[in-house]
């Protein structure tokens, strides 16, 4: 099977924990279940990561880039500032598609300016959970 | 089945004739069977407009409104300065989801911004024709 | 009588259907009616004129600056970005009042900028129906 | 009689002396006169208060949030940085009406923006004296 | 001959009627002529059109397009903000020359900014009916 | 022969050497050829300055003001910066056409702002040497 | 005992009238009493002022500069534009200790900059009228 | 002798007392004395007024205006955001010199921006209290 | 005793060690004893972390969250652009106070500017240690 | 005699030339004479010195520096963008005046702007010639 | 021998294996022993470090600090925001030399601006490996 | 021997003269000496030009890209401002590097901006008379 990474960015391992009316009440092991069981379904041999650390999440995207495995990314709040991200995807090989949970522009000004989009191939926001299942048939695609 | 609308912006009735490295070979006739057989496919009844009169995009909006249909649309150029179509955007009853067929945020500046995306339930940018399909598989799971 | 022409811009026929916190909840026939009747008291033709259609409008206003007829204009969404409407604005020959429903003051930031108010002889808003009347009532003294 | 306060702020004490193109050639004396007998016609008490001092503005405007009277204010030069007349506003019990003489968007560039704005219930500009007249009017029928 | 489209946008049939001291005391139909006499004078079968509807201009656009047929466009308030007309320029085919009776930069500040200029071939600006007769020739030595 | 003096500003000595891709492979002096032929044919007795010594053009531009002699200018990188160069021009008493060789609207963003164009009759950019002819055209007909 | 200087800004006066969910439901008076024990408390003789006039503020700055009194002040909306207010603090000789009883970074944008905080030593925000005990007692410590 | 009010604004009864090394070491009463003598040196009936009362500002100035009065004007801290004292000197009959003590454009950026030059005949400062007789030796070649 | 977290952000383990000027002489370790000792005497059980690393921050946040701890954070340089900080200081259910050892506005542009206040529910700056004490008042009587 | 350099910059050769009634009707060669008598009834040699060329002011401002001559400065145009001036200006023994025949600040935006000022020691505007005789007497009084 | 640091940041780790165009083929452990061998021909103990980890960059950094040893310091994309990075560096107490591979200012306009810049003691950028030996070479001279 | 360019712009004639704090004691031929001898150790022939004129700073650098000469440019203040050097240092044939005395970052914000760097091959600032050696190092390597 195909080998698929899905990164998850800074304070998404509270995910169900708080703030259940924008980002949902799953969990994040429940998202990881959720990501493995549809990755399955198109055939896709998913591994999801999680991590608060900028250095942890770059390592994790140069593996990808040297085995050339398509990136679903969540970059959460390292969408706004971190250009150390943005010059680690410019470097992948496969595809990388950038993904939030609920949509960035109906929220605070801030968060509609994204560091990384540039260097995406798609991008897709505001479906919550399936923002990750559509990335993944996205790339079943490509 | 239920009825979606898939509304799209002006030029996009030039699909295929121009610019193919950017927006792929197929033509408008093309992307419509292309969506009309997706939605088939998922139960939808899917409705295909294309036009470049702000007026008529407007008038679809507002049937959709009364009908509570779901929208997909692809504002195209209106995008970054068609206010009318925000606020008939931000008066649908059913939800409503912005696509790009290529990334906005990869090309010119003043592509990167979008006066439509604070009233849409999601966004999907760079996927070409899948863009499309994506939409629909978004709306099936809402 | 003298003649009067109402003008309103895009989405304004969806009156009273949608959003009747913000702007009431009667229709745009009711709007007529109310113009053509308060127009009446005070000695006006009142015409009211409703349209989703940039080209139309303009072409009314180029009516009215043909017959020197005071014009009355709720630009809508037009407000912010029709320099079209503003160039056929700075034609007429008759007064020009701008109008609004709500204070757009009080709303979103992109509604504070109006492209159409340095070419008016008055702004009215924030009154309803009755930002209507009191335009009748400003020009009956004009 | 329902009383009215029409507050009006700095350099209006000057009315009729100067720059008669832009004021008109009425002096305050004859504004006052024309605001209480316009007020009389439509069941008002109308109280008329000039004053170039930031303070007693204030004062007056605590004095119509403790009576809950309405409030018709021509807040002149100090539309364009009192934050402090803003916080009185903010705190009025009726409703409170912005007017200005002339259209302040016509004007310089610093005219054109109105930290009273976001706070008013309505706003009127350009028709000279008759923006007190119609605002009493637009009170009458609140 | 060879066919050329001059594409005249929103309000420029009150051409003659009114700013005669900006635009010229010659109407739109004067304009015609001219511009027809000066391109048989140079080999050229011009075709004018002239629209206020943003979709009637795209598509005389995509046809040009279509047929490779050098434009000449005045478009106007269109330069301001139509990005719509923007993506139908830069998929023409044949050269297109942006135009103007009178100098923006010498008029309000709106005007110095054209969406349209950077898909240009070259820009001519300032020099009334002229402006249109520089354009063919500009044609004639391509 | 009525006298037309044509400006040539910075690195324009250097033309044909460099960058032919932008500006063409002829040289200055067969830019001063072109020009004395073509005013030659239209009637004008013309004079081919051409300096990177910004109080030279200014010099020159003082010439012309005394005479009332018309001037085509290419003010090439001063167009971005020499207020010294606008004041001179805003001095000309004869007409004044600004013309670039290149369209700096499809350039860097740096280009596209001029500090000359204000003050400019008209403006003429993009057609390589036959800018220089329009502007000669131009005149002949002004 | 030490004296200190507790100086209040527009509408502080309105406290606990209006407002009551951002500001508290306890008047001017209570905390006039309030501040007294408390600095008795800490041994301060307190004095508190509140002024909607500018000029009643400076003077009291300038008392407080000559005696060398520690001035707490809760400038209110002075805050963001009075820059009479900010040279009279620079002159000051005891420490200054801004306050504000809500967060003005949690409110509008507006609110956001104030021009008296570069000359304060220090600030405090956001406790209600804690935040007035607490500036005593950072004065204690100084 | 022709008579010239000489006002200075906020702050500015502190001089001597705080900040010598921007200020000097002289007091406002000094300069009192400074201006009234270098006024009757050159013919004048110089009459100084300070206050930090931007109200009282207004009324002299309406006096000034009444009576044609000369005005030199130090608006310190006022000169950044008093569009009320703009207004009022806008209404002048006589010539207004706007003057400081020290060269704003030394000090903090907020200082670099008068609301009131704009306005004025002429501007001069930065030469600590000669900047006054200055004025006066301009307002006598007047 | 009722836990508190006192979280410390980057470079502040060298407190004490530079810049002695700006932020006093004491060490990290005094600042532990100070603040240990002051939580003690208010009846608080102080838990003081340190760290330059942006995921423990994130770490200590969460289990804060979990627990319902109050904070107080000074999140030194992190202020200015994590907005990782911000989200997860979000998400907390006890109150979030911010403090800073020095006054950030009378120091360099950038650091007036934080992205962490608007979810904070008070701020304290410019005290050195005693921010942190007042910051432990400011939370006893919460 | 105590010398003083008056330095005049670009165009101003051109004085009473053009736009007399910005610039007044008196020539240079008239300046020169009124600056040198001015001069001498205050003790001063006056040199006058007038330049197009940016190099030929800066080697006049380096024998400012060398001999510790005062420098009385008109930039003209220079002063809206030469930052070498600037730099020269910066390295003078002596003190620099920067003078203006017309007041900037009541002209275009761009000549609002002077990067020559924060190293003047004062400024004087708006006084035709007279500006130069009152820089003259603040010498004097230095 | 004198101990030097040479500090790479985010990415640096991947060197040679992606974007040779921008960045050579040599990779890290190549780059260090370039190093290695440059320090030690001009005398100095060259220790590289490289990592991804704001955190573990700030250690080396107050090390270097303690010890006073030159830091050589490629920040990467840190460049670009990380404050945390500049307050480190602010507290070295031997001199930085911020370098970069390529020349931030001829790519992405997000490179133009540092963060760090303003507290190192000088910058070279652009000159591959070599800039690193030449900031060897520029310590060798301080 | 390999011929290099160095050039030097505005006020570097000065050096040594004033601000030895900031440039150094060294004067300009001590400057030309050095970079001389450190040219010819490296196996350059190396030609100083110093000027104050844009002009002749064009002529060099036309000189330059004839012969391919490689240029060590140090700009001084034409790095703010001049758009002709830029245009000629864009054609050069041999590298160009961009060289500071000082670090531009650590002075005033306009410093901050070069328009000159984006054509630059590398920069290198800071290091005072080093700075060219530098650059002369990095020539050697390249």
């Amino acid at each position: 099977m195909q080998p698929v990474m899905i990164l998850n960015g800074p304070n998404l391992n509270r995910l169900g924990t708080r703030e259940p009316d924008i980002y949902g009440s799953d969990d994040h092991a429940d998202l990881v279940g959720f990501c493995v069981a549809a990755g399955k379904e198109l055939g896709f041999e998913v591994q999801v990561g999680q991590t608060n650390d900028e250095s942890e999440m770059l390592a994790w995207l140069h593996d990808a880039a040297d085995a050339g495995t398509p990136v679903i990314l969540n970059p959460a709040a390292f969408t706004h500032y971190s250009y150390s991200l943005r010059d680690a995807c410019a470097q992948l090989t496969g595809p990388l598609i950038e993904i939030h949970l609920s949509n960035p522009h109906s929220r605070e000004e801030f968060r509609h300016r994204s560091v990384i989009s540039a260097v995406a191939s798609g991008t897709i926001a505001g479906f919550g959970m399936d923002s990750y299942r559509l990335a993944l048939e996205a790339l079943k695609r490509m």
